[in-house]
């Protein structure tokens, strides 16, 4: 998956959008070249990319890639020379993204390709200015664009198929979501869905139905939850499929339960109850603390929605899956067994900020798991011969382990019997190769049929035995068989 | 908390939303007697009932009062004589809700709350034919019941406000979220906004700008991940407030992105459309596989959404705040401390579906914890003078547990020194009070400011001493002070 990143990407605009594109691709190990006139950009680009690194700390247990380089450039050619893509995140305003447009595609190189990040600008009008308009296409995302997995792909009449392609497998590389939009439309697909409800929201407000927050509770608590699952068209239940749905809900839609006609007067009286009853929920709506928890939401629920293969949690476990192919070397030759470094996340935190004990056992069993799978005890050998069951575990604190601190187990073998597999672990910080703590383990071979201990399978013991003889080279650990001593 | 739950309700229909209604109330400790003439309506009810216990496992850990029974009733007049609230959720037809609610009034106490869960029909036209229709609102709840917080309540002309606040706190707690519509309105908050959006996704689909996947993608990428934490005015960043956001978006309104005017017909040819486009997906969606994959999904936000105290995560936590005050109990006389009861989340499960070794040191853990908090080691104690961290700790493996199961932890303070506590927790699985997991954990108390051990102040001392004392006349645990044997 890596591959298909770029090194270094053009980024003109670093407001939120653009900022939010600096910190997907600098995470990424994408170097980013950004032009920006606007006076404090850099520093508002700076604070997104430090928001992202907290979120994604939060997010994943997997080191990311060494970061790419930020260099802020004083020109529009110097933001797009060299680079293999330029990411235009300007304000909406048709005539300035032509022209920017049009500049980036005469200093770039002709392969390069030119997105622009519009919300609802068609395509088609964006490029007809340019020089080789064919590498140029919509690709709209979401803020904060670090985590929502959403980019909408969208061609102009000049843009080839191909194009999209090539930009869509940039964007799955940093662990995105590209949709392909079928036709060039105002406002493409998200957007004119949300638009809808939005208007249908001001008119709650301007006809004192609800107050702002009253609307934002009523989705929140109900169907807002089902829309991080699936989008306008789940059906509730009650069987019978879309057909038999729309025979019991279609007439819903001529009543109108919703208004249609028209759009409200946005009046300083409506403008002002607005003001206010947003004032009245006293979030500091651009301040750190309000972005930082909306991240931690963001990042609460992409977790669990991993956990269930779904949705933008499917999108978050393939990304993992592109972090991981970076780590698969665990043996070093003569040494313990080394396993992948792995990311504290917040939710392994106690009150005290520190790692939770447990985790640290949690650690070593994620270890014995790779243990196993190295001397041949995968799924297939699970479901039909056995695995290793811990009957025994003697654990030492000797240090502590905070939130993104990076932490690495190493795994030696003590002994390999017919039924029996003694190791020793020891989980050292990976910034300091400090250990923090270390586990003594007795786990037996239990058949997968009979459910009790039974001795290994030859093909697993065999190399067992051969990595015990290489490991009883190496020092014994002082604090086996050890006892908790009192006083 | 609990105080407020009727002991029985009376439902009328027991459909998708009266089979959820029913789950909800039997598995909060409520009886239910239910009136539904449909054939195989019992057995719908049934199934809703057995997978709310499948979610609900899922979604706790904390053991949820003793079940309500469901009786199933020949007529309303039985289904609603002495209970304390009657919630009909019939179909929607307005002159079949009359009557079902002037039956129900009629036969019902005079102080029985009685209630609708219509999605949109306003509570004036439905009270009309009731004796003391005073007690008459709605209260619509979202599918599924069991799950989703939210329920609109919204007063008849000849609601009084009180019925109101009765009903809120019932549903309160049930674990819902009540929000009182302030005016009368065809659909009332959630569904006009629900409804918006769905005409939109429809002209999409229409017109061939999108396929349904594809509009559902768009929503569940993008900003359906935000619909969980915020509702439609949610502002995306960029600082300046709603006056600055509605001066840059409120434009789009007005362009508009998205169709005002008019409803698509409900040709055949559309109907078709969207029953392939549904179909192609491959759901079966009125599938007991499918209801428990969205339970699943419902189960991971909720759970997410806890974490961060936000929105209908800190409902749950509220739910979880009333179930926890069953379980106060911890000090069993002379015998060691009998911890709450913990039920077994999913997430804590290997892939051999037993719950994963880390797991049995977490509940060791908070039993720690709450032997400190019973000690005198609260949160300012923590924060002033100083908790126990673990140093070590001896784990044994007896038996297994697996998703659903409780478990208990025991706990005997086998010795206290100034700087020095030893314990010994024995993890019990509920039904058999059979051990499946031992600990030895020597733990040392620690300075809060100075970060090194330190002995523990005089009012924890006490107790601790004390507490020792007394389980120094239980038999010593034979395994205390083992090492790993190998052979």
């Amino acid at each position: 998956m890596f591959e298909k990143r770029p090194r270094t990407v053009g980024l003109l605009g670093g407001g939120v959008i653009g900022g939010g594109w600096a910190a997907r691709f600098i995470l990424n190990g994408v170097s980013v070249r950004l032009h920006d006139p606007a006076p404090g950009a850099v520093e508002k680009v700076q604070q997104q990319i430090s928001n992202a690194r907290r979120a994604y700390r939060r997010l994943t247990r997997l080191p990311l890639p060494p970061e790419g380089v930020l260099s802020v450039v004083d020109s529009v050619a110097d933001a797009v020379r060299d680079v293999e893509l330029v990411q235009e995140s300007a304000p909406e305003r048709l005539e300035l993204k032509r022209q920017l447009l049009a500049a980036a595609s005469r200093a770039a190189a002709p392969e390069t390709l030119i997105c622009s990040s519009t919300s609802g600008l068609r395509p088609s009008l964006l490029q007809v200015e340019m020089d080789r308009p064919e590498r140029f296409l919509v690709a709209h995302p979401f803020n904060p664009v670090y985590l929502l997995p959403l980019v909408e792909l969208c061609a102009g009449q000049r843009t080839p198929p191909d194009a999209l392609t090539r930009a869509a497998e940039i964007y799955r590389g940093l662990g995105m979501h590209p949709l392909v939009v079928r036709k060039e439309v105002d406002g493409f697909i998200a957007n004119r869905l949300q638009e809808a409800m939005w208007r249908e929201a001001m008119w709650l407000v301007n006809d004192d139905l609800a107050t702002l927050q009253e609307v934002d509770d009523a989705v929140r608590y109900s169907f807002g939850l089902r829309r991080a699952i699936t989008g306008p068209f789940s059906i509730a239940g009650g069987g019978g499929g879309m057909r038999r749905f729309m025979e019991q809900w279609g007439g819903t839609l001529k009543c109108p339960w919703s208004k249609l006609t028209d759009v409200p007067e946005l009046t300083n009286a409506l403008l002002d109850k607005l003001a206010e009853q947003a004032d009245a929920r006293g979030e500091k709506l651009a301040s750190l603390e309000f972005e930082q928890k909306r991240d931690d939401c963001y990042v609460a629920i992409l977790q669990g929605l991993r956990t269930q293969g779904q949705g933008a949690g499917k999108t978050l476990a393939l990304w993992e899956h592109g972090l991981r192919d970076h780590n698969v070397q665990i043996d070093s030759g003569s040494g313990p067994l080394r396993m992948p470094p792995v990311q504290m996340p917040s939710d392994w935190l106690d009150s005290n900020g520190h790692v939770n004990e447990s985790r640290y056992l949690q650690l070593c069993s994620e270890a014995t798991g790779i243990l196993e799978r190295y001397v041949g005890v995968d799924s297939e050998y699970r479901s039909k011969c056995g695995a290793f069951y811990t009957v025994e575990t003697h654990l030492f604190h000797l240090g502590e382990l905070r939130a993104g601190d990076c932490a690495q187990v190493l795994t030696q073998v003590l002994g390999a019997q017919d039924k029996r597999l003694h190791v020793f672990h020891v989980v050292i910080r990976e910034h300091d190769d400090k250990p923090v703590a270390m586990a003594e383990q007795m786990l037996i071979h239990v058949d997968a049929t009979r459910r009790r201990s039974a001795p290994v399978r030859a093909v697993v013991r065999e190399r067992l035995l051969e990595l015990a003889e290489r490991h009883a080279k190496l020092p014994r650990p002082e604090r086996v068989g050890a006892s908790i001593r009192q006083r």
